[in-house]
């Protein structure tokens, strides 16, 4: 799906989607009945209808039924096919063309930015068969027609069993996002649906039900007419269906202005995280009015043939979560399904599947010996204390410290592991702490050498110049090579002064691996991490005492931490970021993409002999850490199939285009087949930003280096630009923030963020080629613009 | 929904419950192909058949059809109504007394626990119509039979537009819980529904089709017995479905299998919360199948005639959590439509309609003026130091205090903020804390007086006797009457001597309002925590300068948090236990019920006088706090739908059972109506537990006293019954709790949680009277028990 074909909406062009709860539910006279009653509603308005595709001989199509009835109607149906059958399989059966999905919506937009130009007031588009009838390409309609997001009038099924067609109907349309504003229904005297079904919808859904009675029984086509032009006038006075232009028009503009009201509502009542109000005007809040795939639906005003809603590139994947698509129909689902199953229940000595089966999964999936269990909380922070807690302890138990004795972290500096108080006290002193009340930073932080494409050689700061990103993490083969001595002996120096010299104490080696993310998205030499956690490994006695390791799971030298809450699981391409490494931590930290992009869960898995130097007869030895809605149902089974769809994914080469594009010179991917592209995959690095971009962004005035891993790609912008300020409060990448934000007639806008003078984007791990493509366009027009 | 009528499953009878996606769509055909093919399957099995509803001429019901093809099969209806419309239709217009929901349940499980000790095999309880067609009381049977919780077999729409209905049925099931586990369906040439429908369950859902050809069109009865004899044969031959019943039977022995073995696997794999896993064995781990209203279905092996499934109640409420039922189909469709809708998106510089409405809902829901800003996070932890960091800045801010001078808060002992460490930071030293890496109080920490009832009596600590809670609630008219002098010298003094005497400094006054929760269900003087604030508010010259408020909703003195995570949001029985007060805070942080109980979310507001602090034009002044989700969709949406579900309850006076059956000797709300009650709910003090189990507990031996409050009852257990231990440590209550926890035949069993000395019992909004009565029981029973 392409991203520019976003939600519908016109402020002088009511759009609905008539629905059907079956097929054979009376759409058609629905239909003519709403445009008959909105024909007249204003005096300057016209209505319209549009039918995208129809079944069946063209003579009997609902666009002929309706303009018979309403002569001089503005309808057009889009795709015609011959076979009463479902679109799907009369678009195989004929010789046309068959439509894709994109096209289909495409033409939509057309026909509405048309009408919204030329013909201000009412469009009614009537779907084919039932909600999941599939389209012409196989989609069901309820899919198919989603991006639209179009309001949707529901027509219910008044026949035996049409209540229970209806509601299932009603449900399929809503865990979609739709918005039903209306139930339209025949009133059938045996059956009574309508009895049951208004009150129903009106106390359940606050969804207003209106009913006509049953149009008269077919009887041949010259007495049809007539018939039905007595029954269309005898309805049409129904003073239950007088109303109906009236809410259909007034929820139309209710709408319209919230969503123009929003930003400054917003301003008044939310206090935004990590966020100076003081610049915060309501001209800089964007109003989501919702999103799918890799774009958000904002509103913007316009020209009148312009939808209100503009698609957005969400490229920071909503602050790195984003993974399998905004609106992703089978997370939706998930979720309703363990709402449905558990709700949240208990998870004290208690054991649900989805908590179990996601442990079992990560286990697995990390492939790392060492962790051997999950320990579940909702966020990264609450994550990383966790973690944090779990090192100290197990190092204060086996080195035998008092209590009173205060024990720190080894970490890096420009780290960034959470927001919470013993997560910000991981991390050096800076600017995002700084003046954060109780923050302390508690340890000793080492610098790493940083890793980029600076004119189209990859450097690594102090290190050396690689011809490709592959070469710097070759951290086996440099090793190997000695690449790592330097690194190791500054390592102990820097740890034998702390311990040494300074008399500090520490209990964990905590660490993002691959890149720093919010200390600024650093990408760190793989190699100096690796060796770091090796020389920390290997010097028991200079942080406690001797210790002959258990066995080869068990932590030596001080518990490792990973938190890998942002590098983790696919963000860089691969399950673990701790595999680019080649490192087994001993703890490891997990949130964002856990989910795939949906809601917090986070998890921290540790080692056994981690786990059992908290086990003691002693309630109060134990971790004593829990929150409430510790491993949610919903979260675990949104994590479930999230994890499930990414290594599907992985293992089936999906990323193939990536991965065989991005490689420059490198024939071994051009023509691999999927498990080839996999295997090729596991054994390297790769990203869905192309190399080109890469190479050409290194050149750039303004331009300090860059570099692409997986899904994110971070630009660091130099003062060349004339810009201000260093570090966190540099201002340099807000021009070409600026630029990208501002949307372009074919490419659409890109939201991003920005981290002091670096710009970064960040896609999902559905995003698609094209829109990747798409992005990259804006991106090189942006820093033309921009610095140029 | 009476809590006894749990899910059904034995390991010697596999019960199917048999959907259809629409009616007329084979659902009888299927039943007696499976009953056919299941009769065969193992020479000691026998095959049943159970219609727990059907509708039409009793001549032609379903179950005399499948008996017509299987003699001596054992079947049965167990409603038959004649008129040959939906069930609610046909009972309302029968002479028949119409069946509850409870009794139809309660007849299926007499059913399969007869068959299961008399005749283990095979069970398929057919439903009739649609998925959503209405039963006899009108429940949808979707809703109907959830309790059940049965594997369900869909027989899918093989007609035009069948494709649609038979995904909307599976949706509508998926969302309630339930595990589809086969779909049949007929092979119909023309439509070719299956073709579609196969590839699409089983790639996206993992669930078979089967298929067999249309059934011979129905001519004459005589015909027709013959003619479905010969198809019937035809069809038992097909290689497709011959599979059907090793499939299912592994499935079910899966499921047992797995429950079997979880408290094994968990406790290798989960790394508990709160948890001291060295006593933590196996058989001590509950294995929750599913959850469904106020219980949790938990497998325990017993006799065959059992359900391996049995009904406990939810008494710690999941963890303080729980508020309109597991498995509630509103939340459920909330969340599914949020996900559809949005995903996650982005919250800063961004906004929502659900992030937004919920924001400007819980302003107006607090009805205190001064809170005028909504802050998101993820917990009750985040949400706590969010509220502090808010505080302390705005404190340091107008007090002008250097960086580096450390300020803590004043807080009550025995209070209990979250398990993050700032959260951690806002208590005194005890047994949570006092291992926990990284703790350190920051902060001062006043005793409070409790209240309880003891003998009859209630009892404020220090403070006299009072006939009833509400007297003691009554804090504007005891106030009146100087009750509060002595507290407001007592409390003078310590601050006096804390900040005079001691020099410390303080930002903030922070305190869970009425109820001190995880520090041990202390219930407080109300009036003891109004004087607290009064006196906080009136000495700014104590804790900084003089300051005259910029206006009446200006902070003074210190910021007010109120932690009302536990309290709030109708936990005792008010929107804001703040009102019980009648204090308004300056900051209020809310969690737990904020989402009906079924996921994280959380809320800080704060007044505009705290918010202002924070404006500069340095970001680094700013709150410069956030998480990933930060105001994620899906848990405002849900939020939303709780909140207004709540609201409507208290206004509606649903709580009317539980505020005019607890007053004794009041007869001012015996016959009170609907908003009578509602307008002394808001009164006055009020709980679901009974006035009398308050009173009959408050005599017991080994019962030091006794409270309830809204949905929560709190036992502190004395040494009496001869158990050691103080405090967290204390072991008192556990011999209730384990009395609770065993099984009683009538009346079920119940979990309850234990903090140190105290049982507590949390109920649900949505709990019923019925269910709270049956647990007092078993409390009356259980103390007799275990301590006797």
């Amino acid at each position: 799906m392409s991203s520019q074909l976003g939600a519908l909406l016109h402020r002088s062009l009511r759009v609905y989607q008539v629905w059907g709860a079956n097929t054979e539910v009376g759409k058609t006279v629905f239909s003519t009945i709403l445009c008959k009653l909105t024909s007249g509603y204003k005096p300057d308005e016209k209505t319209a209808f549009l039918k995208p595709v129809s079944t069946g001989p063209a003579e009997e199509a609902d666009g002929r039924h309706i303009s018979k009835f309403i002569p001089g109607l503005d309808s057009q149906t889009l795709y015609q096919f011959d076979l009463p059958v479902s679109p799907h399989l009369a678009a195989q059966v004929s010789q046309q063309n068959t439509p894709s999905d994109e096209e289909v919506l495409c033409k939509i937009h057309e026909f509405a930015s048309r009408l919204a130009s030329t013909h201000p007031g009412w469009l009614f588009v009537e779907t084919a068969g039932g909600v999941h009838s599939p389209g012409p390409s196989g989609t069901t309609q309820a899919d198919l027609y989603r991006s639209l997001r179009l309001p949707a009038i529901l027509i219910g099924d008044a026949k035996l069993g049409g209540i229970s067609s209806t509601i299932s109907a009603f449900e399929s349309l809503k865990i979609r996002g739709y918005d039903v504003e209306l139930v339209l229904l025949f009133e059938d005297k045996t059956y009574q649906n309508h009895s049951y079904l208004t009150p129903y919808f009106q106390e359940k859904h606050s969804i207003p039900v209106q009913t006509v009675p049953l149009p008269p029984p077919r009887l041949s086509p010259s007495n049809d007419v007539s018939n039905m032009q007595t029954y269309y006038t005898t309805a049409l006075g129904l003073p239950s269906l007088s109303a109906i232009p009236s809410h259909l028009s007034s929820l139309h503009q209710a709408r319209i202005a919230r969503l123009q009201s929003m930003p400054e509502t917003a301003s008044k009542t939310i206090w935004y995280p990590f966020t100076q109000h003081q610049q915060l005007t309501p001209d800089k809040i964007t109003v989501i009015d919702s999103a799918k795939d890799s774009h958000f639906d904002t509103f913007q005003s316009g020209s009148p043939s312009k939808s209100l809603l503009r698609p957005m590139f969400d490229g920071s994947a909503s602050w790195w979560t984003q993974g399998l698509g905004h609106g992703n129909p089978a997370l939706s689902l998930a979720a309703a399904y363990a709402a449905g199953r558990y709700g949240h229940v208990m998870f004290a000595e208690a054991v649900h599947e989805p908590a179990l089966a996601l442990a079992e999964m990560l286990i697995t999936g990390m492939g790392n010996k060492r962790l051997k269990r999950v320990f579940y909380s909702d966020n990264g922070s609450t994550g990383v204390e966790v973690g944090v807690k779990m090192a100290l302890g197990a190092a204060r138990a086996r080195y035998g410290w008092a209590g009173e004795e205060k024990v720190g972290v080894i970490g890096l500096k420009g780290s960034y592991h959470g927001d919470t108080i013993g997560a910000m006290d991981c991390s050096e002193p800076g600017v995002f702490n700084e003046k954060v009340e109780w923050y302390e930073g508690k340890g000793a932080w080492l610098g790493s050498p940083g890793v980029r494409c600076e004119k189209g050689v990859w450097v690594v700061e102090g290190g050396g110049e690689f011809k490709t990103l592959g070469d710097v993490f070759d951290v086996e083969g440099r090793e190997k090579r000695g690449e790592g001595r330097g690194y190791e002996k500054e390592i102990r120096r820097v740890l034998e002064k702390l311990v040494g010299e300074e008399g500090k104490k520490f209990g964990a080696l905590i660490l993002e691996p691959v890149v720093l993310g919010a200390g600024g998205m650093h990408l760190v030499d793989p190699l100096f991490q690796r060796t770091l956690v090796k020389v920390v490994r290997q010097s028991p006695e200079l942080f406690g005492r001797k210790h002959q390791p258990n066995d080869e799971l068990d932590w030596s030298g001080l518990p490792v931490v990973f938190d890998e809450v942002f590098t983790g699981i696919y963000r860089l391409g691969r399950f673990s970021a701790a595999s680019f490494l080649g490192v087994d931590p001993d703890i490891s930290v997990h949130a964002k993409l856990l989910t795939g992009g949906l809601l917090p869960l986070s998890v921290t898995l540790a080692s056994e002999s981690v786990f059992r130097s908290f086990l003691s007869d002693d309630k109060s030895d134990a971790l004593l850490h829990g929150h409430s809605y510790t491993a949610h149902a919903v979260g675990c089974q949104v994590a479930l199939e999230s994890l499930k769809t990414m290594m599907k994914m992985e293992k089936s080469g999906e990323w193939g285009w990536a991965i065989s594009s991005q490689q420059k010179g490198d024939d071994q991917t051009k023509h691999a087949s999927s498990e080839q592209v996999a295997a090729i995959a596991d054994s390297r690095v790769w990203s869905v930003w192309s190399h080109e971009l890469v190479e050409w962004l290194s050149w750039q005035k303004g331009v300090e280096g860059v570099w692409a891993l997986g899904t994110v790609l971070a630009i660091h912008m130099g003062s060349a630009g004339g810009v201000v300020g260093v570090g966190y409060k540099s201002t340099a990448a807000k021009g070409l923030q600026a630029a990208l934000l501002k949307a372009s007639e074919d490419d659409g806008s890109v939201h991003s963020r920005v981290l002091g003078n670096v710009l970064y984007l960040m896609a999902g791990q559905t995003t698609t080629e094209e829109s990747i493509r798409r992005v990259e366009r804006l991106v090189k027009q942006g820093l033309e613009d921009g610095t140029g």
